[in-house]
This record gives C-alpha cells, sequence and structure tokens, in this order.
C-alpha cells in the first residue's frame, strides 16, 4: 500500500490528471510532475458532465490531493476535436456533437484543462513512456473496433487544418475503386473495412485466437491474416513514404495479438520502399491516451 | 528599367539570395527584406561549387548590392538534403554524393547560408507567394520529369527523421502488389512510374499538347489522362486523410498543362474522402523554388 500522506509531503511538485474517455471504459490516471503514477482506475464511460466532474472528485479525494496543487487536466475522446478550443465535434457513444467540453469543465475546476483526440494523447503517451523513446517523428496507429491514427513531426502533434488529421480509415486503393467501393457521406471507412477488429471479428470473434490460428495450418485464417498483413504494409509504407517516421507504433486492441506478425509486417514494409523506419507494437497499451493527456499537460 | 542605386538608398533593409538548382538549369533570385524582386535570372546548372560563387558574386555586381549588405543565402536542391549540417545525400544530376554544400559556400561567403530540398523550398515559396496563402497546413506534388512532394504543417516544413520526407514516388498499391512491381532498392518509384511527365511523354513528348488532346474526342489520350486522374486523386486523399492540409498545390512542369483536369480532381477528391481540401495549381510555376528560399531566409 502507497502511503499518499508521506508521499505528498515528500514530493512537493503538484499533480496532473489524464483522463481517456473511451465508447465504453473511462481510464483516470494521477501523476505527480514527473509523471510518477499515484492513481489509476478504470470505470464505466459516461457523456454527463456531472459523473466527469464526480469521478475527478472522487479521485483527488481518494488519493487526498487537495484541488489547488492541480497543475492540470488533459482529456483524450474518440472524436476529431478542436483542441484549441476544447471543443468535441461529434462523439456519438457519448452523444456529444459540437461539445465544448472545455468550457463545461471549466465551471468545475480552475486548473486549466486540455481536450484532444484519443489517439493524439495515445500517440503522446507512446512518445513519453512508451515504444517510441521520446522520437519527434512518430507515426501512431490503433486498430480497435476501428482504425485511427495520429502525427507527431517535429516533435508535436499534427492535428491539420481542421482537425481531421489521423483520419486513414478513409484510405483507398485503386481496386476499391474498381469495386465501386467509396467512403460514401464519410459513413464508412474503407481501409477501416478491412483491417479493424471488427473486420477481423467477422471470422471470429476473438482477435488473440484468430491471430493464434494463423500459426497453426488453417488455411482461411492464413488467407484472412495475409491479406491484412499486406492492407496494413502498404498503407504504412505510403505514409512513411510521406511523412518518414522514425517510429510506426501500432497500437488499440487488436495490436495485442499482432507479435506474431510485426516482422511480416516490417519485412514487407522494407521491401516496398527504399525509406526506413522501424515498426513496433504499443507497450502502453490501454494506458497511452490517459498517460499521453498527461504528457501533454505537464508539456504546458 | 530600374534605378537600383536609388533603389539602394531608398531601401535600407538588406537583401536575401535564392538560389535553385536543378538537373539543366539554376534559378538565382535577389529580393529585398521585404521580398520584393531586385534581381532574376536563370542560368545553366553546374555542380562546380566555383561556378555556384561566380553566379553569386556576378548578379551582386551587376545590381551594385555590397556583400555586407546580404542577410543570407538558400539553396534548393534535386536531393535528400540533411537541412541541419547543409549536407546534399544525392544529386546524380550535379554529381554530389554526401556533399556539405553548406560547409563548401562558407569558404567563400560570411553571410548565413540555408540547404534544403528544391520541392521543400517550392512548398515555402507557394506558402509566401502562391496559391496556398500563407496557410499553415500545405501539401505541395511537384509533378515534372518526376514526382515529388513537400508538407507545411503546424506552419512550417516537415523534413522527417532522415530528411526523405515526401517521397510519394514510391507510393504503391495493393494492385501494383499483385502485379509484382516493388520499388527495388530504391531505384525507381512506382507512383512516379504512373504520373510524371516522363510517364505521360511516354504517348506523347509534349505534356501541354496532351492534355489539350483530352478535351478531343481521342480515345487512347482520354484512356490516359483519365488513369492519370485516378492515380493522382487516390494519392492525394491518402495524404489528406493523413495530414488534413487546408490546401493541396500542384506544382512542377506537368502542373501548367493541368487547368483542364484540375476540376475533375478536385471532384474525385471530394468524392473518396469526407475530409475536405482546396486543391490548386501553383502559381509561381518555376519562381516557387528560388522564392521560397529567400522566405527561409527571411523567416530566419
Amino acid at each position: 500500500m502507497i502511503n499518499y500522506k508521506k508521499l505528498n509531503r515528500k514530493l512537493k511538485s503538484p499533480y496532473a490528471i489524464g483522463l481517456d474517455i473511451g465508447g465504453t471504459k473511462a481510464l483516470i490516471m494521477i501523476t505527480d510532475s514527473n509523471g510518477t503514477l499515484i492513481y489509476k482506475e478504470k470505470v464505466k464511460s459516461s457523456g454527463k458532465i456531472h459523473r466527469i466532474v464526480e469521478l475527478i472528485n472522487d479521485s483527488l479525494f481518494k488519493v487526498k490531493i487537495p484541488i489547488n496543487q492541480i497543475i492540470g487536466l488533459g482529456i483524450g475522446v474518440p472524436s476529431a476535436t478542436n483542441s484549441n478550443e476544447g471543443i468535441v465535434m461529434d462523439a456519438p457513444a457519448l452523444e456529444w456533437v459540437n461539445l465544448n467540453l472545455k468550457k463545461e469543465l471549466e465551471r468545475h475546476f480552475d486548473f486549466p484543462i486540455y481536450i484532444d483526440n484519443d489517439v493524439n494523447f495515445a500517440a503522446l503517451g507512446e512518445k513519453w513512456k512508451g515504444t517510441a523513446k521520446k522520437s519527434n517523428n512518430i507515426f501512431f496507429i490503433a486498430i480497435g473496433t476501428g482504425v485511427g491514427s495520429a502525427l507527431i513531426l517535429n516533435g508535436a502533434l499534427v492535428r491539420g487544418h481542421s482537425y481531421e488529421a489521423g483520419e486513414i480509415a478513409y484510405n483507398i486503393s485503386e481496386s476499391d475503386i474498381n469495386e465501386g467501393i467509396y467512403n460514401e457521406l464519410g459513413e464508412f471507412g474503407v481501409f477501416e473495412s478491412k483491417i479493424s477488429g471488427t473486420a477481423l471479428s467477422r471470422y471470429i470473434d476473438n482477435p488473440k485466437q484468430l491471430f493464434k490460428m494463423y500459426t497453426e495450418d488453417n488455411g482461411d485464417v492464413k488467407k484472412l491474416i495475409n491479406n491484412f498483413i499486406t492492407q496494413i504494409s502498404i498503407n504504412i509504407v505510403n505514409a512513411v513514404n510521406l511523412v518518414n517516421p522514425e517510429y510506426v507504433v501500432i497500437g488499440g486492441g487488436v495490436s495485442e495479438s499482432m507479435d506474431i506478425v510485426l516482422e511480416k509486417i516490417q519485412d514487407s514494409v522494407n521491401e516496398l520502399t527504399p525509406v526506413k523506419t522501424t515498426i513496433v507494437l504499443s507497450s502502453l497499451k490501454g494506458d497511452a491516451g490517459a498517460l499521453g493527456a498527461i504528457a501533454y499537460v505537464l508539456e504546458r
């Protein structure tokens, strides 16, 4: 058991809060200003502001940190986000459309609040404490229920002109067009439909089991996973050509089963472009987003 | 005729030099610190250092600008370039391999010298005085003999981890792989082989005439140009998804004949991704690189 009172006396530095709000689960983390973990809890997700306020206050109460010792709060949300103003554009799972989450929460808290896309914060987490090892040039891909990505270039997050950078779910190829597949009205992502957890679960519900079956002699699974490798490699290659990242970090739920195909993806990428990059799997897994939110707070 | 003596007295501010060294031609421009053009000359290209020194000294002599009034010199070269140290990695046309061009020229000049990839500087030029209108998020594609690109994101050039960002010439698609086409040893670019001026000239030597024939009823040309439109649209779409630029600027020699297909490319991109962008043709044409080199000098 950590003696928080003693810890608080010892650390005169203030604390940062990171909150990663997903579609079903929310993860809160509190660290000191060195990034040492003080508190971590996973709860059911909610789009209700008073539930978020409650979660933060309860967490601080549990570790006996007075609110005036908080330097800031970072929140990652599953939506394109105007991080300048703190506006969440569209998060259906939380029933938020053009919600100024920053403003809503500033009614309850005095410390600075930063809102960003969850994948953006996860990329910052991987840079800070993960496999991307403080690199200034990172392409982070999150493969979960859906597919998202984030870019850190010249040491900073790339959010894009309208905060939509990283939307590789919509990537498309010549054969898609020949087959008449489009990102019609933005309602679905063509690339996402090929490699997401949802896509893989069409064959079997458990990605872990699916990737395990790949080592066994199962023709259907071999074909499915080989296609997964090809699709992801092509899209990594074209991104690497464009932004020349030192690391490509693959995160998200599906990545936790991908050890077995990582080398094949690296080989394939090496073969398809002369621009060198190192492909790694996320080491922070589900913690990346909340940690990245804290990294962002501490950076300010 | 400009009265340079009078101009020099009037402008107390110093001058900047931009030099764009291509495979066959080199363009030198001198402006005052407001970017007003003082001098411009196109000469035969040379990889010999003493020829470059001569070109700069002769140009300054012609406009009677003393060397101590120069704030800096920017040089764009057709190669990946370590812009930090001023090293040109590989410019076959100039017979430069790992040449520290900055160091070589610092033996002759006291003012600051900046070396960068020519397409990077052209993108800066388009941001400064071209169709990209000071935007902080620009994807610039140069279609000439070959195909290159450059990114300005968060207001700054993206050079990448090993100064190879923008190498979209190597982009690849699923059908390329199925057909066994690779970027073997980096010796050729698969995407480049589809849309470059060299690729187009396989049909007819003059891109201007080729694009003109597109409006006429020529089945072969229609097919060729329609494929050009599809290929360029797919690659713009995937780049737009990734980096969400406000403007996609198409420059390079071939772009000067592309008015007739610009709207079709924009429509196609609009149809293939929900992420919005505005596609424009370069307005600076051959001047973009030298102007961008000057923009970079003035920015420092």
